[in-house]
Parts: structure tokens; C-alpha cells; sequence
């Protein structure tokens, strides 16, 4: 594969780097969140709005868009960047998440998975190869490869699908033909050490252009994902950008971020959002309380975001009370500004050299 | 009432007029389409959309908002225009359409109207002083008196409802205590065209810095409701604007500009959105049909709305089809821009002098 992709790191501070991942559709500066686009949108967001955000990265979902619309669907109507009017960096997982969190399974053996559709019970098989031709289709900037996400404490499930894991990411590899893609490996091993760090090792010496640490934030203590992930950053190279999947709390993103992570991704923030709660300093507020009827503040005073600027509690809360789905835009609006500021904030610190400083404030990381 | 308001015009091309209505909160140009914002806000969209929609003219609901929040409440969060950030000129209309069509009536009588809540069954009582004072405390540039909208073929029921709609004019004329916002008589009498005049002499003559005409697209035919234009139009003052309420189709908005009307406003446009049709040059199409599937082409070829300048229909089928609420939101921003342009092409076309050669294309109005 020519190497249509560089990682240039800029800054380290303690583990944390500040860096940018070069692609065809834009620079991504690390560390970065992307948010959710699951079905080729972002839950009541246009892209304009993402924009404005100073969105870099939006992620979309596989194993749905395989589904619906489908994959060759997209590819004639130009591919997903055109499909959804995101001209800027696109990563798509392989589905695998999403097949065995979703699909109803009706075999797993070394070659792939058979299962059936959540929408309508259709039959689907998925092989390493199968989800890089649906990836390649879909056309994104980064794709993923196929890996099978084990319950994070059976010990002997997680030898098995880390071993499967494995040798479906040398599939991928081979099977990958177009140039312009990033294929990057994943980490599996759960809430085990030495697993992971011989997961770390294995997928390190494939040399994908990047590498993503998968299976965590699926169940496990937040020690436990600490420990994993000081044992995978420790193996896998720094020359090449980490991403962990599936991470989305301000919490978890500064823990992923001091431990040498890039690049997150999660539906937390939007789901949030239409769950009618906001990311505040002093945690999750829900906005549909009665206390917030007349109270004129905004969400968060002294947010930069567009909904703190310019609405207040007690207008959201009327939206929330009358259903009104703006109110889901204007949350979504702040929850993704506040996970994308503080990526933003902490690479500046990092550049700056006082990621100490930044989060000594914030508590104990 | 000391006039803060005063009402410019332009230009005259046949019956159609070009001008200005200055409002504290800015300068409408007319003749104007106003996107409606029931519960205060336009259903999807930020204000921040409606701006770049360039609309200038937001109408709210104050049957809904009396309800819930509550005028008082949106008058302590510093009136509408705080409340929903919109800082451009906003109407609200006086709560009679909606307690005759969505509350369950009580008693009418001369005095008012006792209704229960189409929300919870509470009992309320609308007069034409309580309709100026809730509308008051909302804090809209353009206030409405109370009317009472009959059915309109009959007859005896529109003569009485006329005749109560005068008296309640003159009592909120006499109710009115804030002096920055404009109050608008309105224009009843059915389909019947000696009403219409009668009602249209009886208004004009009590000197409303504008008039409306209600009771039209309430079931009445076309032709019906151009005649009762015709006949109104020739009354009413060429000086103060002309409104008429509830009306929101591309050939009701001509047909109503080429006879005299200025302000228009219809929850049409996004409504026909939520239920997944757009405004083309020929005719409602429904996006969610299967033949757009694989359709690269925009809703309409050539229209500069963001959503024609940027999706395809297969891609609004696909979202309509995940049911993805940004299909409304795209939807609504195509048909607003549609009928706030063709305002917008018309008031050039009056300014110009080409009115005729610029519907004729159109057909027969």
C-alpha cells in the first residue's frame, strides 16, 4: 500500500501528545474527538452545524449503512463524503461492534460471521474481506479492520477472539486494495495484561498507519481501562496515532488523552443530548427539571458554544416540556462543542507543556 | 398610541406593492413570507438557520405559549425575543384561531370566550383585554386584536361573529398600553362579499397601524378567496400593510401578492417537510418515494437553499427512510427558502415594473 498518510507528532507531555494524522480529506489534528454519524448524519445536526463546531473527524457506522442504505448504494452516489456532504476526514468501523452488540448471531467460526439483520431479521455473513469491500464502498478516510469484541472478563472467550482478531487483521490487510484509505488494526485482550500486551505486540508489528485499542468502556472499572491502556501505549509505536473506540465522557477522554490516546469517538454526547441531559463542569445536568423553568442562565456560563450563547435553561426546558426536537440539536450542540473544546484545550496544553497544570485542576487522572 | 411604526411604499405594479414596515426590532421588506414558530421556535431549525434562511419576520403562537409556558413566564425571561433569540421583528396572533379550532369552547359571548385546554382540559377565558395583555407580556413587534374566525359559508353565524370581531377590535385598541408594539386589526365576513366590504370599512376606519384579513384558506374555494381579496384590498388603506393570516402555498402567496397583499405566514411549509414533501415548480414531491433511492439529483435543480446545494434526494430518502429528524430539518430549510425567495423575486419583479412578465411564465393568477 503507498503511504498516502503521515502522523506527525508534534509535542508530548508526560504520555499525552499533541500531533496531526495527514489525510486525503484534511489534516486531523490529535488529540481530536469525532463525533457520531451512525446513519450518515449526526442525530439533528447538518453538517454546516459540525462545521461550526470545528468538527475534523465524524465517524459513521458500517454495519447500519451496510443495512441501509447499503454500501453500493453510497458508492454510486460518489461515496460517503459526497453522500453526506462531509468533505472533511471520515473513519468508519468495520461493523464487527455492531454485529455482535446488535445482530442476532447465528454462527462465529475463524472465517467470519453469520448473522441477522436488527432491522428485519434478514441473513448477512461478514469476513475480514467482506467488511473491507463494504468499507472501500463506503469510501471513508480511515477504515477499520474486522474484529471480534469479547465480554471483557472471560478470560478463555478473550483468548479465542483476540487469536481470531488477529488473524483477521492480516486478512484485512491483504485484502485492502484501495490506496487512498487508512487501515488501521485494533487491540483486543479485555480487562487481562498480558493479553493485551500481546495483542499490542501482534497488531504493533503489522504496521498498519494506525492502530485502535478496542473492547474497553464496554463494562469494565474505570481502573481497568487505566491499566489497559498503560500497557497497550506502552507497546504500540508512538510514530503512529492511537485510537480508542467507543470513548466519549469528558472524564474518559482527559484519562485516554494523559495515557498517550488521539483519537476518540462516541454517540454519548448526542445520545445525551436527546436523553435531555448537558456535560457541565459538575457533571451531567438534566435540563427537563422543574428548577430550570425560569432560570435565564445558560447551560454552562462562559461556554463558547452556540447554545450557550444564546439560549437559556428555562428555553430549553421549554423545548424539552413540549417536546420540540430543537431542543436535541441545541443540547447535542453543546454536549459535542464540550468534548471537541476539551480535546482542543488539552492539545494546546500539551504543545504548551503544562498538561499538568490543566488537569491538576480538574482532579486525580 | 404614540407611532413607532410606519409603513413605506415603494413601489406599485397593478394591484401588487413593494415597501418597508419599520419595527423596533428592524425593517420588514414587504410583500414577506413569516416562518411560524409555534411554541417558539420554528419546528428543527435554529434561529441561527433562519437567519441565513434570511427571514425577517417570525410569527409565534399565543394560544400555545399562554399555555405553556405561560406569557408571564416568557415576560420575566425578557419576552420573546430573549426568550427564543430572535431579535428581528416578531408577530403573534391573538389566540382566537386556535381557541376556536384546537380548545374545546365553553361558552362564547359577547364579552369573550371560556375554552378548555386542548392540553390538559383546564378551563381558561380569553376577552380582547386578556388577548392584549398575554400579548403584551410575549413582547411581539406585531400584536393581533381577538377575533372570532367563523365557518365560512354561513352566513348568520359570520354576521354575528363579524360583528363581535368589530367590537372586540375597538376594545383592544383601547386595551393596548405598550406603545411599541403594532396592533392589527382583522378583516372577517366569510365568503360573502358585502360582509368583507363592510368588515373592511369597519376596520379601516379605526386606523390600525396595519390590517389583516382572516377567515381565508379555511375551506373556501380559490376563487372564492381571490374575490374576497379583491373586495378587501380595494378598502383597506394603501398606507398601512395588509396581512393575510394563515396562508402558505406558492399560488395562494402570488395570487395573494398580486392583489394587494404584504405579509403572509403558514405553518405549511414545515409541516409539508415533517411529512417528507418539498415545494418544486411542479408541484409536492413526496421524497420518500422509492424512485429517489438512487437519485443524485438535488430536491430542486438550480434552487440556492442549502439543501438543494448540498444533498441529494437519495440522500434525504435515505434519512427519511431511517427516520433521521434532520430530513425535517433539510425539507423545512427547502421549503421556507422557496416561499421566502419567491417574496423576495417578487418584490424585485414590483420594484422593476415587470410584475406581468414575471407571473406570466407562471401561468394564470
Amino acid at each position: 500500500m503507498p503511504n498516502h498518510f503521515n502522523f506527525e507528532l508534534l509535542a508530548q507531555d508526560g504520555q499525552a501528545r499533541a500531533g496531526v494524522f495527514h489525510t486525503p480529506h484534511g489534516d486531523i489534528p490529535t488529540p481530536i474527538f469525532a463525533p457520531v454519524g451512525t446513519k450518515a448524519n449526526v442525530k439533528g445536526l447538518t453538517p454546516a452545524q459540525l462545521h461550526d463546531l470545528e468538527s475534523q473527524l465524524i465517524l459513521a457506522n458500517t454495519y447500519h449503512l451496510y443495512l441501509r442504505p447499503g454500501d453500493e448504494l453510497i458508492a454510486k452516489m460518489g461515496g460517503l463524503h459526497t453522500f453526506m456532504n462531509w468533505e472533511k476526514p471520515i473513519l468508519t468501523d468495520s461493523g464487527g461492534f455492531q454485529v455482535f452488540s446488535l445482530g442476532e448471531i447465528n454462527t462465529i467460526d475463524d472465517d467470519g460471521v453469520t448473522f441477522q439483520s436488527h432491522i428485519d431479521g434478514s441473513s448477512h455473513r461478514f469476513t475480514p474481506e467482506r467488511a473491507i469491500q463494504i468499507q472501500e464502498n463506503l469510501g471513508a478516510d480511515i477504515i477499520m479492520a474486522f474484529d471480534e469484541c469479547a465480554e471483557p472478563y472471560d478470560r478463555a472467550y478473550n483468548e479465542k477472539a483476540m487469536g481470531r482478531t488477529h488473524a483477521w487483521a492480516k486478512r484485512c490487510q491483504a485484502a485492502q486494495t484501495r490506496p487512498d484509505q487508512a487501515l488501521f488494526g485494533i487491540v483486543q485482550g479485555g480487562i487481562f495484561p498480558d493479553l493485551r500486551a500481546q495483542s499490542a505486540e501482534f497488531i504493533a508489528s503489522l504496521d498498519f498507519p494506525g492502530n485502535a485499542i478496542g473492547g474497553l468502556s464496554v463494562g469494565e472499572t474505570k481502573g481497568e481501562m487505566k491499566e489497559m491502556l498503560n500497557v497497550v501505549n506502552a507497546i504500540l509505536p508512538a510514530n503512529k496515532p492511537r485510537y480508542l473506540m467507543g470513548v466519549g465522557t469528558p472524564e474518559d477522554i482527559i484519562s485516554g488523552i494523559l495515557r498517550g490516546v488521539d483519537i476518540f469517538d462516541c454517540v454519548h454526547p448526542t445520545r445525551l443530548a436527546r436523553h435531555k441531559a448537558a456535560f457541565t463542569p459538575s457533571g451531567r445536568m438534566n435540563v427537563a427539571k422543574a428548577v430550570y423553568a425560569d432560570d435565564p442562565n445558560p447551560i454552562v456560563e462562559g461556554c463558547a458554544c452556540y447554545t450557550c450563547q444564546n439560549f437559556s435553561r428555562a428555553y430549553i426546558r421549554h423545548l424539552i416540556n413540549q417536546n420540540e426536537s430543537l431542543y436535541g440539536t441545541l443540547l447535542s450542540i453543546h454536549n459535542l462543542h464540550t468534548l471537541l473544546q476539551l480535546a482542543r484545550d488539552l492539545r494546546e496544553a500539551i504543545i504548551d507543556g503544562r498538561v499538568g497544570q490543566y488537569v491538576g485542576r480538574l482532579g486525580d487522572w
